[in-house]
């Protein structure tokens, strides 16, 4: 039986790291299956390496940290699936898609529960047997509200949270309990329209293009490294309506796509961008 | 021999302007070869009628506004090519784009003169025979060489100016002499990035999708009515140069296309919206 | 309160056609809220009106049959979501996107059963609440099978049958019984790829592009008209799963946009070609 | 100053290619600026590396030979614009774009000349001041033509041939003498079409989707590998005629894309597949 492996590391190039890092491997019978690098303008490293052996590769951790130069940092994971907990609002529309690409084994995920400040998807949720808590933001400040959730989500311990359309905006404290591991969803357009109702903005300015963008959050809320964005071509006929709807669609394809990137150990983050190997 | 004309027809809807209008050409025995309305939810109406008869229909104009109600915006169009300028700065993509299709008669326009700040795409213009102006801008004031331009123009008198990557931000003053007749290029992103170097910014943003936008000059630059857009997918092994070359790619395509749906008379400008016919 | 009803009506052109609906339409206080009509190259006429009045409108149909030239097709209906069926086989994207749409009455139609050859998807069905019918076809000659799926749709009196992945050939006896009333959904390739595991050969010969097509069943499968198409790029990288994971997902999607435009009544049918209007 | 290699490299996967690779390089003080890899499900692998270093790296393709194991590829570029010839018919789409890229450096090649069976884009190309060879197919065999094109070719011996729109088949010896160098362009559709007039046949069939491919001539013609395909959407409205010009401008840009891959030696060809690294 085999133990596979995926092995992520970064930081400033050096000649020769590659080299170091196949040598290890090499030496520990480990076999790469699949490697991509890249090397940014600046001179800044990446690599993915997915290998597999016979033998269990953990302790290569510790090898690798003393045959690398100061300055690499390396995470080495076994390919496995990861624990999320999702968090909505109202809209059903990404949801449903995970839950049935859940339902089906698709997700590269283990949906642990869902959290929702309304109770309008608990019936959705239900019907495929995962815990739905209700948490209602009535009457509780916003940090007593993010409190209330963060206790749920201590149960779970999830390695990621997905917000499938979670209408609020979490605050600085929330967001560093979670760093590069909240996944969220936002329409987008060009050009960009800010606050209430964009589709009726975007709308009224007659835009021929409206799209979604998959980013992680990370303190100001929309500003987070983008993963995956895609657009659909819209025309004067479609109202404010059917673009939201379009926009929707558009939502639940890149949430998806975003989601298996992630959910596969190929995203890295660096200066608010992210390298997808 | 059959003459073709385009009938152009916005204004407020009632019941019935369908009717009277075909009604018109009916009697005149003019045939309608294509004919496309649009009723906007806030209950505006538009109608692009393209019919053709062995009269020559110039003055079913009169007629129909005799009949039509009050407020009724009508045009009535030969179907012909339409004489255009071109203004250019340095890039060549766009010119050469146009310059090509202009050459096999894909342009549906007579290209009149380019008119360039710089001199630089002399020679490509010169090998197509076209005349060239070089006005530059330097030791002039903006009005002085928007002036100059204005003389150049009254030579030509043409329909539509086209900015085929004119970098030069346009005065009211000038654009009021071409109300709805100057078609610009420029790329776009999402999220959008304003000022300098966008491919840049772009680039440090990380962004999946890049993009352009092709729209009629009103005051605002870059806020006229969206004519057309379309975008490429990037990833992060795309440098900035490489994005600006991907964006070049597009801009060429999306001017090109919306210059054939404004030469084709195929364009409503509404409320700073385009209603494409 | 005001009835809303879809007019459509193709034939060969004749001058006035649109004159002399628009009157009938004018004269018994209807509104036309949207009209789209085409005539094709060889002189073929397609119109689309939707139109709203006080009064019922159905008797409308006999009026306009007096007054329109013979040979002219003319169908009424109003606005209404249809009734329809999906016959399923084993696989769920297709299934579960149309489920998810209906529970939240996004769909124009009413799902008043599913079919399968197979019991794989019941629980799926099941969750939702809709009847789901296992018809074997073990141990049944193909005109059987046929036979009891006929006699199970006799209970609904479907409008529209969907094939959401249904793997069986349906004979010409069977698709006679629903003339231009059912819509199937395949995957499709640049080139085309005829045979077992088409996303197989689709890998080995190193395509770009794989996509799906939307389209009715006629009496030879896969050779309807064509209603709606897509696709997504694919480089080496994905391998023949990845590939047909992908291409599921633009099956789902190209599915949910046909069936929009069929229900909506947006679809002419045409020597094998569909006009949308 | 520094000198730029790229490195080819595939064969049957070995544990260790990738250090043995690496470690020649970093002894011999070559720095790797882009390494891409990619191990087929089949267990081939492929390997493009590009480095650069101080010393002339030329001799280190014999070190590499002797360290790898039997049975690997090894091909090493210094980086450099290919010497290409084009042979073209009468459409000019592809050839303009190409020229204009030429004339402004943007096409990583040097156009040597422009064969064709027609003197009908003499004109175009003469405005670049390229060599233009017409030669006619008329009053000549298939082998007659080909030798007097194989002639012409030798004085250039140019690195590959581009069929920017060459409308004749090229047998299998003409096609011998630039095994995997040889690159064409044509339209492509969902279902494919064969036979004359593809475009009326794609409208009659009512396609939603038009596309090309751009791929290597071997020696079933429009079987090669392919490089690169783009689609366009396409409804009811577009006559066959503006299919036709949509699908050139699809061409051309699928064209100029592919040759870019082609030309910074990024494809790897392997069983009727491209691997683009």
């Amino acid at each position: 039986m085999n133990y596979r492996h995926i092995l992520l590391m970064d930081g400033p190039d050096h000649k020769g790291l590659i080299y170091q890092v196949t040598r290890v491997l090499f030496e520990h019978n480990q076999n790469i299956i699949r490697n991509n690098e890249y090397v940014s303008p600046s001179g800044y490293f990446f690599m993915r390496t997915e290998f597999e052996g016979e033998a269990d590769a953990s302790q290569l951790l510790e090898v690798l940290r003393r045959e690398l130069p100061e300055g690499i940092n390396l995470r080495l994971n076994p390919k496995k699936k990861k624990d999320i907990v999702l968090l909505v609002t109202k809209e059903h529309h990404c949801l449903g898609e995970l839950l049935i690409r859940y339902a089906f084994d698709e997700l590269d995920a283990t949906i642990q529960a869902v959290i929702s400040n309304y109770n309008v998807l608990q019936p959705l949720v239900s019907k495929f047997g995962i815990p739905f808590h209700y948490i209602s933001h009535e009457h509780k400040t916003r940090p007593e509200h993010e409190e209330a959730i963060l206790r749920t989500l201590d149960i779970y311990q999830p390695e990621y949270l997905v917000l499938a359309k979670y209408m609020r905006v979490l605050t600085a404290d929330f967001v560093q309990h979670f760093p590069d591991r909240i996944v969220n969803i936002h329409h987008s357009f060009l050009p960009a329209f800010i606050g209430a109702n964009p589709y009726r903005q975007a709308y009224e300015r007659g835009v021929k293009i409206i799209g979604a963008t998959a980013h992680f959050v990370n303190n100001n809320l929309d500003e987070g490294p983008i993963i995956a964005q895609d657009v659909k071509s819209v025309d004067h006929r479609q109202t404010a309506t059917d673009m939201a709807t379009l926009g929707r669609d558009t939502e639940k394809q890149v949430l998806s796509k975003a989601l298996k990137l992630v959910f596969n150990d190929r995203v890295f983050i660096h200066h608010n961008r992210t390298i997808i190997l």
